[in-house]
Parts: C-alpha cells; sequence; structure tokens
C-alpha cells in the first residue's frame, strides 16, 4: 500500500543568489520545514529578477506539485516584482489588498507614513489571501496553491511560522544518520545490499574531507519508522562486522 | 553596441540539499567563479536523485545556455547517478575512461587498490573529457558544454581551478556595494531614478534587520566600469543629498 505523496518546489529569485554575492539560506529553511508538513522539496529553481523568467518557472512548477513557493521580491523597491511575475503567470491583474493596506498604514504610523513606495507591499494578484509577518509589516501572499514569502531569512521564517499546520501533508519522512571514518568507496557494495534489502529506505552517502582523513555520513530515509530502524540496526551491525567504527548520529 | 553575453546554468544534484539536511555552498562558489570567468549564472535547479529528473533538467538547460555545469552524484556509491542521467540526455552509452582509469589506479595503489565500486568513479559518457582534481584523484567530467563537478565544495573548488581560464567569456559583471541604515522603502523612490539615469546599470536593494535597525545594501552591477563608478557617485550623493548616512563598501 503505498500512501499519497505531497510536494512541493521552491523558486528563489534571486539575482543576488546567481551572482555568488548572497548565501542562500532559504533553500535549507524551507526544506526543513517542509519535511515537518510532511511535504517533500521536489525542486528548487534560482530564477534571475526577470519577470518573464519568473512567470515561467512559476507555472512550470505550479502545475506539477501539490504546492509552489516563492522566496524574495516582495519589498518596496524598483527591483521587487515577484507579484506581478506571479499575476503575469496566473493571468490575472495585480490589486491593492485592503486588508494588506490597512495592516501597511498601522505599521507605519509611527515609522513616517504610508508612502507610495511602501503601499508597493499591499499589491497582490488578484483573489489572494495574506500571509501574517510579525516582523515587519508587509505580509506574504497566497494565490492558489503558490506562496509568496520575503527573502530575507528571518522573516520568511516568520511567514512559515504563520503557515505551519495550515497546509495538508502526509506521513513525514524521518531520518537517521550514521557516520563513518571511512572512504565511500570501500563500503559501496554494503551500502547497496542493505538498501536493497529494505525498500521502504533510501540510504544516501555523503563523503566528506576533514581534519586530513576522509570520511562519510550515510543518512537513512523512510516514511516507515520501523522499517527505518531495521535498515539503521543492519547497516551499523554491517560497518562494525566489516571493521569500521562508526557513530550513530553522524560525524 | 551591446556585447555578446556568455551564460550558464547549474543543476544541483541533491537530495541532501532538499531534505534541509545540508546547506548548499555550491551554488555560490560556481557562481562567483562564473562572474570572474566573464560567464553569467542564469539559472539554478536543485533537483533529486531520479535519473530522469536529471536528465530533464540536464536537457533543458544545456540547450538554452552556453555552458551546463553539475554538482554532485559523481562519486562510488549507488546513489552516484549523475554519469548515467547526463549519458541517458545525451543519448550515448557509458564507458570507462582509460585515463580516469590510470589515475584511480595511481591514486589507490597505496589505499587499498582499486575496486569495482571505485572504477565507478572512471565511467564517463562517451565522447566525455577529464576535469582533474588533484585532492582525491577521481576526476571532473567534461562533455560538450556540460561540465559534471563533485558534489563536496572543496573538490568542486579544486575542478573549478583546474578549469580556470579555460572557458571562453565576455566582459565579467563588476559591482560596487553602498551599505545605508535606512528602511529600503525610504529611498524606492531614488533608486528607481537613479538607475533609470544610468541605463548600463542595475541595481539590485537588499534589506536586512542587524542590531535591532533596518537597514540596506545597494549592488550596483555593470559590465562598463566607468558607468558603474558614475552610478555608484550619483547614488551616494542622492543618498546624502537625502540626509542618509552611508557606507561605500556596504553594511
Amino acid at each position: 500500500m503505498s500512501e499519497r505523496v505531497w510536494t512541493a518546489a521552491l523558486v528563489v529569485i534571486g539575482d543576488e543568489v546567481l551572482s555568488g554575492r548572497t548565501q542562500d539560506k532559504n533553500v535549507a529553511q524551507v526544506a526543513s520545514w517542509l519535511q515537518v508538513q510532511g511535504i517533500r522539496l521536489m525542486e528548487v529553481r534560482v530564477v534571475p529578477d526577470v519577470e518573464k523568467r519568473i512567470a515561467e518557472a512559476v507555472n512550470a512548477l505550479r502545475t506539477t506539485h501539490d504546492y509552489l513557493f516563492t522566496t524574495g521580491g516582495i519589498g518596496s523597491t524598483h527591483d521587487d516584482i515577484t507579484v506581478d511575475s506571479v499575476a503575469r503567470a496566473l493571468g490575472v491583474p495585480v490589486v491593492v489588498h485592503p486588508e494588506a493596506r490597512r495592516i501597511l498604514e498601522d505599521y507605519y504610523a509611527t515609522r513616517g507614513g504610508l508612502t507610495e513606495a511602501r503601499l508597493r507591499m499591499a499589491r497582490v494578484p488578484q483573489g489572494a489571501d495574506l500571509i501574517p509577518n510579525r516582523m515587519s509589516g508587509a505580509p506574504g501572499i497566497k494565490i492558489g496553491n503558490v506562496h509568496l514569502m520575503a527573502g530575507v531569512p528571518h522573516i520568511c521564517a516568520q511567514m512559515l511560522d504563520a503557515l505551519t499546520g495550515t497546509l495538508e501533508g502526509g506521513a513525514p519522512l524521518v531520518s537517521e544518520t550514521t557516520g563513518c571514518w571511512v572512504a565511500e568507496s570501500e563500503v559501496a557494495d554494503l551500502l547497496r545490499e542493505v538498501e536493497a534489502a529494505h525498500p521502504l529506505c533510501q540510504i544516501g552517502s555523503y563523503p566528506f574531507f576533514r581534519e586530513g582523513k576522509v570520511g562519510a555520513n550515510f543518512v537513512i530515509r523512510s516514511t516507515d519508522a520501523a522499517e527505518l530502524k531495521s535498515c539503521a540496526d543492519t547497516l551499523c551491525e554491517a560497518l562494525g562486522d566489516a571493521g569500521h567504527d562508526f557513530t550513530p548520529g553522524g560525524i
């Protein structure tokens, strides 16, 4: 019996990531959050701040996944074009959301007032709902299965908090990690055999060099907790029998 | 006169990034390296360790950009399927590269010998050349405009080093950054005007919250150094005239 798997994709809007200037932090935080909701992140695209390119990515991914997230480009400046791009993708006009306007009026009441530039942050694709943001007033935006989140990582985190428990998901993917000071090529056969014996589990092998030595972490993932434990036990036993010192929880 | 722009895309192969377990470091390092080669990174896709999905991303991006890079999945274990996926995308068989085999034989001569698992790292799509890797023996792979790089960041860095100066590019995109303790919404009009007056430059605005205060960095990018300087000077003057303390180089 195979369970319904819920999937998501993420579009990072992203000249600053594509230039190498900014190290993206949203992929990891959106991925970890989705994991807990029982939703699997299946693809990420980082696209430039170009309306047509954003719209293409949104349309390619919103139709092939249960949920789509975007990060970045929902601020008040000329380079914030996510709302226009998503509206274009969906074929709807951009309107000022009355509740967003009210939120911004309140927020800026003691901060110099709601200017025309700031009012840009109340613009949404027609038909959208808001995602609350306790941090800086300007809300995130939800339209259909598309969620527009802030690019600043801790504001994005606030918006994820506000969405927690509101999206339908499946059984969360759980994982166990074992680390070993070994070249992964030495245990490649062993890993393949243990994975083959546990069809409900995937084993990922992640080599590293540290303190002048080679090592690898082996991450086992499954939606079935009992199978996960059985697979982890079998792997540790096999590593031990092969004469390797392993470290549960990874190195 | 508009110059030829050279573009690249990157496919990150990527269950460990999509699960949120690993913070990717290769996007930033490949992006920065390409910048110096005069090549613009235009899109990144992070895809799961699934042959069909990797092949689709490779085919979508290798035909629309001058160069395609992949990171990850070229090691010795069962989950390393990048070579097979790229061969499938290109419609060529996988073969053992004699030079790669010789390199691995040498490397493992004092490290337990070349096992069948280790020999996996000599497999390439037919017709491929090797990208040297002084760090751990196993080479990267170059076939047509597709470059298969290691997922471990400092091995990827070694392979980028080996490619330095071998790819044709255009004028490097140069940038200047100015930081300001200001809400970006306060200077949105000013930014738009300065950008409009300098058609060869793009200005990106990257807000942040730090030490309990709002601020923003403004990054100006151009392939024309004189225009870049003129735009930066104009922006700093405009920020100063508007009564803001700015910090050249960013905050």
